[in-house]
């Protein structure tokens, strides 16, 4: 008999061998991995817990949406709940790994056609396994003049992955949700529902209009375990005449507040066009330096450590960088605006730097916070706060103190769509080193209780910390959110703890 | 005995009679209409059925949540359905009646309460009965400098209102749900739920977040009976530092793809701010005539009798209303280049023309088209184009055909959204006359089904046309909507019908 590395909960060994055998009959055996050797790519996280917490039964990748709902249905039949991933690179959220024990990873990296992209109406259609690079590399084979927002790790994750975490990028077309329309999305029990105007035969306005007609559903199936979409609409962004990247930078560690009195205007009339980034000089010391170049002390890194490789830089403590997109005559107009706004708060203004990520170019840069520590630890702190100074330097002020108590770096880095600022703070921590992962895992629950306690909501978080933040939401919300989740999925199959949503009552 | 003027299904009038008792110790007997008298405000449907197919059983008029939640509280217990209402001006999809005769109208104009408003962050928080009158007034009055975005019935209707029905305006917030931010919302079974952050006991974040944690359900309870949204938060638009209005007119009839064309790139990349409406001149003829001024011919009215009236006063075929908005040299930058544009496409432009909907200023002038006839007979055709000038032009044809044959007027107001053109044509129609009244039904349900059956899709209906509505946007979905319906009002007592969403199996 196979030698499984884990079983769902529940269910038996002699019962979870039929349902593999029967998803090697779905997908070829080839496209199933259950043996611990198999596996071995799948046991780490970068979260700050064991990993055996998260540790899958299996790996199952289909290659078609029929192979899908063959394989859904087996797991109907077994009860074997499956964790869905596009491509996986959920980096600092949890990857691919589910948020409980022995589930099996429906890895659609297989499913990656990419079915229409629509130059006129700057639309496309793809499926879950299709990645940045290769939508970008369509689009330059194809001389299609639209852009991509990417998120950080672009040219590795998915654009479906993505929207449906309600990832955000650097483009004026950041807000990802925001940007999709239209979706095909295979339920729990089979049912293959195309939401807005999709279920009319022969529409091409699937990708045209998102609200459809009666109540808008697409947001449900973000963040969520409600289906699992293997089609989505996106909207593209004409490329710009025109473009040109700021960095504003303030020369004192209490600028944070005037910093965001002298953005949100900017972003409420349009000016500034992307959602930009404001992050403290560490955060931007992570791409040129390792920590332990910089700093050998015991506990968070000192004011002074930073200041000692970020001053011989030109890099000040606070730094803003965005763009402005459009004819050069209303970038030559906004670039007066903007020089006058920045200037007026004490901050230096630097035209025409490089920002990758808010000009439609693929890069891992972001991604050189991996290297502070190198261990790969790394959980993102995603508090949200209303677009006021007073509460982004409330929250900054808080969650430093914090960290520091418990010795971790503060790094920040905040951006800005609507009234909010997605205030994310990522944790950088040795996690080969328990001592420490322990003490990341304790800073981080303490920073979501005490955020949670002055009335801070929470943008996105990782698996293992998911139960806590839908608690600290309100347990009507959880509740709702279960009642919705059995009338979709009744066995319950999909993703369980997702978002903190588990099919059973009983479990938070 | 009371006389009731009609009756719940499924509801004896001696349980009716205790319902109402019950109704009345909840709001008091003056907040309680169930006779035929006192119901004669709320018998007449401006759409093409017999008023008879909506009749209410009776209105009630709570004046807090808590009453709301008592009474519904009684409606679970008698299985007496309930229609909730704004300010129920939902003029031509049906104003305040129900999908479905025997309903009782829940009227929500007391729950009034303008809860907040935050001029740093530009949001508020509304109750269902707050009109936009009573926001501009207050906005005016605590000199707030942030404008509304008006539907067409502006002053009577109510933002909560005309939000859920992802009703739409005409300045830069057009999209009215893609400007509302959190809701409280009860459901069926007396559950008050907070969507976002807001269950976030002590959060100032409500308004300033939309999507929260997990699935983002807003959107779910738009366009539905899932729920009656009790309080809605709302963004609004700083006001700009200066405005101009446009109208492009394009001298020949066909030229409505190449306005389509014309209009398309300036919307995507925001050199126009508003949605613009792009109208026949037969419709804006309705703001200075009445039919039988014009034509007193059989059948829809020609081509040649609006031409003798709208080329006097220099109006052509084709006129797109739209506006630019910012600082004085932005709009400068902008007029070079629409009008560029626009005259390259054949239009004349004219700048500076007033339209009250794209600058704050409330007024009922867009339901000069009530006069039209006269009689109050109004129905709103609303398909959805991508926005192509072929796919408009196409839609336009096809339903100045079909209107054509049923002797009815060809109006057409179109606006420009994301990826879709909201391409809206009234049918007005002598209500008095029942033979008039019932080519008008034929004709909506022909121009239905022969959209359908040409792939397109609809913004919005009236009842009455509602199952057939969601029957066309296919099964799948009416099903997936009819589960949700029932994991969130378990009785079935709100709104049945709404959306073509009945809570039974067996009805579509």
């Amino acid at each position: 008999m196979e030698r499984f590395a884990v079983l769902p909960p529940g269910v038996s060994a002699g019962e979870f061998a039929r349902a593999v055998a029967e998803f090697r009959a779905c997908v070829g055996a080839g496209h199933v991995y259950v043996t611990p050797e198999q596996l071995v790519p799948w046991t780490q996280v970068m979260l700050p817990f064991e990993d055996e917490a998260f540790a899958p039964a299996g790996v199952v990748s289909p290659a078609s949406v029929e192979e899908l709902q063959r394989l859904l249905a087996v797991c109907n039949r077994y009860r074997v709940p499956v964790w869905p991933v596009s491509t996986g690179r959920n980096f600092g959220y949890g990857s691919a790994l589910p948020a409980t024990r022995g589930q099996v990873i429906l890895d659609l990296k297989r499913l990656n056609r990419i079915l229409e992209v629509d130059p006129v109406l700057c639309t496309a259609l793809v499926e879950p396994g299709v990645t940045y690079q290769q939508l970008h590399d369509y689009l330059r084979e194809h001389n299609i003049p639209l852009w991509l927002d990417f998120p950080a790790p672009g040219p590795l994750a998915s654009p479906m992955g993505n929207t449906l975490e309600r990832g955000g990028g650097q483009t004026p077309y950041g807000d990802h949700f925001g940007n999709c329309c239209g979706m095909e999305v295979l339920l729990g029990d089979g049912t293959l529902l195309r939401t807005g105007l999709g279920g009319i035969a022969g529409t091409r306005s699937w990708q045209a209009y998102k609200y459809g007609f009666g109540p808008y559903l697409d947001g449900i199936f973000t963040q969520s375990n409600f289906g699992i979409v293997t089609k989505l609409g996106l909207w593209l962004m004409p490329a710009p005449p025109a473009h040109l990247t700021f960095l504003a930078m303030w020369p004192d560690r209490e600028a944070v507040a005037r910093a965001v009195e002298t953005i949100r205007p900017l972003r409420y009339d349009g000016t500034i066009g992307n959602f930009g980034v404001l992050v403290n000089d560490a955060l931007l010391m992570t791409s040129f330096h390792r920590r332990a170049e910089v700093y050998t002390g015991t506990g968070a890194i000192s004011d002074a450590a930073v200041r000692a490789v970020a001053a011989p830089r030109g890099i000040e403590p606070w730094c803003y960088l965005f763009s402005l997109y459009g004819r050069p005559e209303l970038i030559e107009l906004n670039t007066r605006i903007v020089t006058t706004a920045f200037e007026a708060s004490g901050a230096r203004l630097i035209a025409g730097v490089h920002d990758p990520m808010s000009i439609n170019e693929l890069t891992l840069q972001a991604f050189s916070l991996l290297n502070w520590i190198g261990s790969g630890g790394l959980a993102w702190f995603a508090p949200v706060a209303p677009c006021t100074g007073a509460d982004v330097a409330k929250q900054n002020r808080l969650a430093r103190a914090i960290m520091d108590a418990h010795g971790m770096d503060f790094f920040s880095g905040a951006t800005f769509n609507g009234r909010e600022v997605l205030n994310v703070m990522p944790l950088v921590f040795n996690r080969d080193d328990a001592d420490e992962r322990r003490r990341a895992r304790a800073c981080f629950e303490e920073l979501l209780t005490r955020f949670a306690a002055e009335g801070y909501g929470f943008y996105r978080t990782g698996i293992g910390f998911m139960d806590r933040v839908a608690e600290l939401h309100g347990a009507t919300l959880l509740d709702v959110n279960r009642r919705i989740k059995r009338a979709l999925d009744p066995n319950g199959i999909l993703a369980p703890g997702k978002s903190g949503i588990h099919p059973l009552p009983g479990r938070t």
